[in-house]
């Protein structure tokens, strides 16, 4: 069990996701000696299943380190069992690198699908997007990018508030460094063709910008790793830049520190809408299981929306889901290499 | 003479420079015709030079077509005079994509530099920081992010309202995904390493990622053109998600409508600190010239302070300057490589 304020932000944020979705059950996997006094005896997690390991991997293992060595630590266990259909999903809020090799490891990825991709959601004008990858790979093939396309698509679909069986389909849209055909590196355009085929079944929109996705003009952007997670890392901290900034504003005089009083209530809102912690769960997808990290510094109420992240991504049927979509991507990928075969 | 806006804006803005720095001596290329009449008879520009032309690149010219059939363009002609050195540098609002073009077959890059590199300002939590290259090359060698940083370094010199003779050493960053050592692609790395040689005699700082820049962790970020478009663009919505919704939470209640009033003053600091027109000004760095692309849809504050720009370089030797940085590079290149060769 990790995080900085392991076990305690673990465990309320676990008491919290229950109580909005009784339908949980969690298994906690970690030291039951220091687990066990953090639960009182009202809580809902007072008969909790404790897996109990005392080997644990560090925030700042080394991620290959940990995979030799941390085979008792808890991230492992709690990955071995969803391996061994025990466990529906894995959430932890540890070492990132430790999870993404130590889940690749132990649960490969799906048949048909090359690389895993990390997603997450940003808040924007209309809602929220999802972006993947965010730092997996950093370097994309066409096909990595197409079937990191057909990955956000469902999960896009089945976190989703609405109904997942609903017949909404997703706008997706490719990172690019403009929206005209000839640009961006090779791997790009090549995924745009692609997923402009019918055969796939996407909602596909085109190139999108930098400037583009917090507008909220697609609901799915897809990109290699390095542009993602600069993108995410760059909305950050723009987002706290801009923030700090408006803090002191409202400090700077007498008259301003009037004004934050008034609008105090209406900025509430502004600040629920871009709080890291709504957003809380990055997922790893591609894997034959569902992984789902939460931020180191998530409180209670980041990590139960993780939680409800991997519950979401189980009830509504996630794996199924991204199969059918990668049969169908596979063929689209066919058709666009017999016709380049074709005209060359 | 180009623009969202011209010549009006074009004319209002090179009053501007003026007035600002009696100094700058403009000369206008275009259509007479079109601008004679909209320069009162007592502007400062009533005795100005216009290098007549009726020929012009439009917005939306195939960049390879502009350079074909655009040899009497007023774009091509400004870049023209720099090449003979009629004038110092040139500035123009007009097609970005042909100005590059253009800019790179008339005046070829500097002797040791490969590709040229597009650069800009971006508001930071400490002022401002540099950031190239935004797009102009796709993929880049270590070899070309090195001599992007040895530009950057020059170009923030010689535009800092500092007195570029003095001691200061912009520290430079290589924009990555995380600042552990083996982070990113192998050019990334590389171009750390010789970044890092004393010989090169720059304020190497080490990695940053997409969320350190704006908190202003340096003075320079150096990317590949795509990574830095990206960020570049992404920190641009961002900052336009966030000014809208807080417009809109001022304007949500009567008493976020009072507290705007209070609260104004202390937000204009606010609004003038990202208003990209203090921004406006990239430059194409690398060149036997120098070449300021305004943004199409500057005002005359930001038309102003392209020239300014373009005036700050010429007049503090960006030329000179730069080509001793290059000097330098070149023997921290050949040592990497010599010490590579030795360890294979």
């Amino acid at each position: 069990m990790g995080g900085d304020d392991a076990p305690q932000a673990i465990i309320t944020g676990t008491e919290r996701a229950i109580s909005l979705d009784p339908s949980i059950t969690p298994i906690l996997v970690g030291d039951e000696g220091k687990i066990r006094p953090f639960i009182k005896p009202n809580s809902p997690l007072r008969d909790v299943r404790i897996h109990h390991t005392t080997d644990m991997v560090a925030s700042d293992d080394i991620p290959s380190q940990a995979l030799r060595s941390g085979k008792n630590s808890s991230m492992r266990l709690a990955i071995d069992m969803v391996k061994d259909g025990e466990a529906d999903a894995v959430v932890s809020a540890g070492n990132s690198g430790a999870l993404m090799i130590m889940a690749l490891m132990v649960l490969r990825t799906i048949e048909g699908i090359d690389r895993p991709a990390l997603a997450a959601f940003f808040p924007t004008m209309h809602g929220r997007c999802c972006m993947l990858d965010l730092g997996a790979n950093i370097e994309c093939s066409a096909t990595n990018l197409v079937q990191f396309a057909v990955m956000g698509d469902t999960f896009f679909r089945v976190t989703a508030d609405a109904d997942p069986s609903a017949s909404y389909k997703p706008s997706i849209g490719l990172l690019n460094i403009g929206e005209e055909e000839q640009k961006g590196s090779a791997s790009i355009r090549d995924a745009a063709a692609i997923l402009s085929n019918p055969e796939i079944n996407m909602n596909y929109y085109g190139f999108v910008e930098g400037s583009d996705f917090p507008m909220g003009v697609v609901d799915i952007v897809v990109s290699d790793g390095f542009s993602g997670n600069i993108a995410l890392k760059t909305a950050e901290g723009t987002s706290r830049l801009i923030g700090t900034l408006i803090r002191q504003s409202f400090k700077a005089t007498l008259f301003a520190k009037l004004g934050y009083m008034f609008a105090s209530q209406s900025f509430k809102n502004l600040r629920n809408k871009m709080n890291p912690q709504n957003y809380n769960g990055a997922v790893l997808l591609g894997l034959n299981g569902i992984v789902v990290k939460s931020h180191g510094s998530a409180n209670p109420k980041g990590f139960a929306n993780a939680i409800k992240v991997a519950s979401d991504m189980h009830r509504n049927h996630f794996m199924d889901d991204v199969k059918k979509g990668i049969a169908r991507s596979l063929k689209a990928i066919d058709m666009a290499q017999e016709q380049k075969n074709k005209t060359s």
